[in-house]
């Protein structure tokens, strides 16, 4: 009986990181509809409280300065004219209650005078996730574009570490 | 005896869900490469019998109907011209034998006198799965192009609901 | 008892599986990452030994071709201009101690000159996998540029076989 106690054990383990990663991946995988929705209090929710977005041109602080974000120009902007935010299959290592994911992300914008669509963006990104009562949120996210410089690449080669 | 039962039986249902996600990644996964491959036969086993593929400037409804766009024009000359149709990582919800899934799709088609490729659609997408004899296939798929219509972005922000 | 050893036995075997194709995610979303990061060991860490890349314009035998062609040029000038090597979500089929892996892959270049990128290539992807010492590895990735060719169809049509 111990024993298969100790085995049952040991399976819960393996399923809880199984679902762990599945859990991040639906977060994340949530992100670009619901910022291609405009849908601000949905993005607010994949986001810690205190969570921070760094892009290259500056710094967001804070849950609310992200959804406001979303809510204003030039986002909408995008948004009105045509856009698709994407992502690529995200690289997870998760750590207890917290994960880092990294993946490679697309800005797509509509050429209003032709018929077809422009990548404006090919960004590396890192996702520092924190489980917070039993969810996984978004803490910090960093994305660097890859115009050769330094830190994107910093920020990729830190994946699996 | 009763008690390692019951913990099993949880479990059971645990790995079940991850399954499902599983099986819904893998057919989903499948699509593309069927399609640029353009082989109609493995395009139809994707889908239910009574398929509907509403896309914007028709509705295909009937897996017959899907497979004969596959297998005709324009469709046959993306591909000899040279075309790729990709997703990105997909948000999925499962509900029993059903299941949503939602994510972008490009439509990148090559240009024949320049050495690169044209995006020609990004598309926001919602299938509606359905579990048929235990394996997961597209009921129904409905693509918008993300023109910054009302339509694409009210179908991006059910992703979650 | 025995009849709680023999359900934990069954369990085993499905979270294997689950971790095989996790475990195959993770090393085939370490490849952008990497390549782009222009970390050559990083990369190379993902191949057998044996490994074959073999690529519409040439093929590479051997974990050191691999990563002599990820620290040269033209890659090395890729990344210092702005690139960015993605994937789409990825079909997998595991047999055991080898597996199939099938996608597309986008290579981005930014354009010096204009605010954007271009998609220099779209590609079918297949990737033998291999299992050594309880580690995915790739054994042999074969690509073909979607140019319409027989060849890179036949490559995808191959996916669910």
């Amino acid at each position: 009986m111990a024993d298969a106690d100790a085995r049952i054990d040991a399976l819960v383990e393996r399923i809880r990181l199984l679902e762990d990663k599945a859990a991040i991946q639906e977060t994340l995988s949530a992100y670009g509809p619901a910022v291609d929705a405009g849908d601000a209090d949905a993005v607010g929710a994949l986001w810690t409280e205190d969570a921070v977005y760094d892009i290259d041109i500056r710094v967001m602080e804070g849950n609310d300065a992200i959804t406001e974000m979303v809510r204003t120009r030039p986002h909408q902007d995008y948004i009105t004219e045509g856009c698709g935010h994407l992502m690529d299959p995200v690289h997870i290592r998760v750590d207890g209650d917290t994960a880092v994911a990294t993946c490679h992300s697309l800005l797509l914008r509509r050429n209003p005078d032709s018929d077809s669509f422009r990548v404006w963006r090919v960004t590396a990104n890192r996702f520092d996730m924190r489980r917070v009562d039993g969810t996984w949120k978004i803490a910090r996210r960093t994305a660097r574009v890859l115009d050769g410089s330094e830190e994107a690449r910093a920020l990729l080669a830190r994946a699996s570490r």
